[in-house]
């Protein structure tokens, strides 16, 4: 069953390899710009109003080696891909969530991209609190990771 | 340009009708079951170490209005598309956060349920608090809205 799915526009980004890609967005005070096909302009209106947006998008770089055990960036050992945020995977989805600085037109501009230039951009939603931030008990590798 | 993906698995959900869906999973209790195809089980090594776990799938009940305004579940205005999670929109990607209690093989038991049953699941990933907490500054629409 195919899933079809379009760009709704691209991120213009700094980083031009993805070898040098922040981690995280988290963890990345680098600035970019989101490009909106001005056909989707109309669907921006009112997201000037939240600090944090999600962007979600097509991870185009990442290799399809097929492996479903993959070592993270942060870990000296291997764990199943879905344990982890590896962008090797068998749907290459990405997703960070930024600060938004400002919008022109169809154009946000954003701190904290993690992803390279040119990325193809596939959805954005608001970043909420009451329904985004979670209390973790358990976070796995990660607590015991190797890499901070 | 076309971007392809697949399933990994379903979604089995007491949700039948998008009705009735909680509006956010956050907001639910509801326990359900992920499927993922026994081709994906090894990708899912080491999940049961987290807490809580990002469900990426696709709204595949959600009408292809074209519209890019939307009210959303709790508001009595219009906004733009993208400042809303409504799932009518250009490319129809959803995301939970869920709870995961338990694994056995391909199968993942989760709480926190919002997606309607046999939603098609495209990724998992886990939740890390490290990565995925703001301190947000501004929600927009969110703050003001009129449904609590």
């Amino acid at each position: 069953m195919d899933i079809v799915f379009h760009p709704i526009g691209f991120i213009r980004s700094p980083i031009k390899e993805k070898e040098g890609a922040p981690i995280q967005s988290s963890r990345s005070t680098i600035e970019a710009t989101v490009e909106v096909f001005t056909e989707y302009s109309p669907g921006l209106e009112g997201i000037e109003g939240f600090s944090h947006i999600y962007l979600f998008y097509h991870l185009h770089r990442a290799e399809q080696t097929g492996s479903l055990l993959v070592k993270p960036f942060l870990d000296d050992q291997t764990h199943g891909v879905f344990s982890t945020r590896h962008p090797c995977r068998p749907n290459p989805i990405g997703f960070s969530v930024v600060r938004l600085i400002g919008r022109e037109n169809n154009r946000l501009f954003i701190c904290g991209a993690d992803m390279v230039d040119g990325t193809p951009l596939l959805d954005i939603k608001p970043y909420i609190a009451n329904f985004d931030v979670f209390k973790v008990t358990k976070s796995g590798w990660y607590q015991s990771r190797k890499i901070q």
